[in-house]
């Protein structure tokens, strides 16, 4: 393979003249420039580059750390967020914990390294000094971490008040909220404090199952819903992200529970499997397409040292209303 | 940040050594080393990866390049893909090409220039020859490039073969397979032969549509469900992946047309979404972990210059059956 010393060889010219034409940083003259492009073309010459990142002390690489790249949510978020920073000529880097603190340990080794420019943070488990020991620019989804670290998410509280309205105008009288707990403050859980307060303000029956938003399995998810059908055969209506509501709503079919006759369903996330299930799911949207590209044009200005004006982005929810809540 | 230099100044000794004592590479007298170390220590000195990298001529990069991460069976593959190259100290960086020419040519541009160590390629768009101009250990899934590149697969063969008995044993008169097409050779391509050959035998109607094994959209299989119950009326039996079925069940559902009554279902992946259909999906299931094992085990094979014995690997699939099929 061709090095650039072949190609200063061959253009007649010192290598630092090369370097000069490949990085377009200095002044080189265009007949010198010219005899430079032939010798790459013709010896083929690709920079190396991992040495180029190395001297201009960037990466071009990008870490996108999430619980689960199987979780439709999480799926459909980095779909989008590789194409994005793509699009900027940035690589993404997947490091998904699973929520296991060993994984998550060897990414941090490998961040403190040098090996990225910066960090898209999704996960809800690692506590925040980790992150503020690894000197890159991090923006997070969901995950509130202080100190002017941007945090990207979607208004969850309209997405609580709209789920609550909707089974409320659904007729419900007793509903039971999914709720997902992690340990670090997350502006997800506003939608499910909003939630409650507006079923209770209209009276209605209000219960609740705590689930680990880090848990993500569908195993998980099927025992809940085992758990919700036994524990509360009263409750007509319930609230859940997408992938736990569609579990209920499967045992619902094996129990022989007519939704929305018995009981009325609303989702949340508005992920792709949500438009798969029988009868239509009622589900808030996130703009999933939209927090990953918000997500990377933070990023990008970070990493260019420009000043970001609010350090929180708020995007609007909407609600999809399908048969599983019988409003038309 | 300390540096290589001040290390060795704190421990009295020249770079080189310090370098050797990194690197583990030549020798280094215990008590200095211990210096060294101290010195390493006090600093809190972390070698800068990229720099390292640059001196071991290796990355510790896998690229992973498939169609789009948000597909259940990707997002599965993937989703082990990166934990099993983390137990081998290699981080992913993935390269979705939404089957955009123009996604991949960059990708490729940047494969060219020494950024990964290795190419794991669930992809059926791009030509052989695009892959055959980067010198760099490639493993395949689902593809056969020829020229000795490892092709991991399930028996493909075997999974046409149960779909196909069980619609047989389940009385169907009259199937449809949707089939995949693709512009590259893969063995998954088999399962189709090999269905319709045994329907044929055994004296049943065969018909079939013809998907693009590239798109996966979600709005596409909704597509391809309302053609298939506007042109299809007398089928009562149908065989695809599990995402086009359960777009198939969901249309179902709304036709008012009973499952299994009068129509038989049997799906292709056994993706954890077939586990959210209701009533619950006969599956054909690839052993997505095991795959993505398999497709490390050998990529870091071929990293070290190992000898791969057998250049094509065929792992086993399982019929998972359920209420699709009435059989029990």
């Amino acid at each position: 393979m061709a090095t650039i010393r072949d190609v200063a060889q061959k253009a007649g010219v010192g290598v630092a003249t090369v370097s000069r034409v490949l990085s377009e940083n200095g002044y080189v003259k265009e007949e010198t420039k010219q005899k430079v492009m032939e010798a790459i073309r013709e010896l083929n010459y690709t920079p190396n580059e991992i040495a180029r990142n190395l001297y201009y002390k960037r990466t071009g690489i990008v870490a996108v750390i999430i619980p689960q790249i199987s979780h439709p949510f999480f799926a459909e978020f980095v779909d989008k967020l590789v194409v994005e920073l793509l699009a900027h000529n940035y690589k993404a880097m997947i490091c998904n914990t699973w929520s296991e603190e060993s994984y998550e340990l060897q990414y941090f080794d490998m961040l403190k390294r040098n090996m990225v420019d910066g960090i898209i943070c999704a996960t809800h488990s690692v506590t925040n000094e980790e992150y503020f020991n690894i000197n890159r620019p991090i923006v997070a989804l969901d995950h509130t971490f202080g100190r002017g670290i941007p945090c990207v998410s979607v208004d969850h509280k309209e997405g609580g008040r709209l789920a609550a309205m909707e089974l409320i105008q659904a007729g419900c009288k007793n509903v039971l909220q999914f709720r997902g707990s992690s340990n670090v403050d997350s502006p997800a859980s506003l939608r499910h404090d909003v939630f409650e307060k507006i079923i209770r303000e209209h009276g209605l029956g209000y219960q609740e199952i705590i689930t680990d938003m880090n848990d993500l399995s569908e195993a998980t998810a099927e025992k809940i819903a085992y758990e919700f059908f036994e524990k509360y055969p009263d409750v007509d209506g319930i609230f859940g992200t997408d992938f736990t509501v569609m579990s209920a709503m499967k045992r619902a079919h094996e129990l022989g529970i007519d939704i929305p006759g018995r009981l009325k369903v609303v989702g949340y996330d508005g992920t792709k499997i949500s438009r798969l299930a029988s009868p239509g799911l009622t589900t808030v949207c996130q703009p999933i397409d939209d927090l990953a590209k918000q997500s990377v044009n933070i990023m990008m200005d970070l990493i260019n040292g420009k000043t970001i004006d609010s350090s929180d982005v708020h995007l609007s929810v909407s609600l999809h209303r399908d048969q599983s809540t019988a409003i038309n």
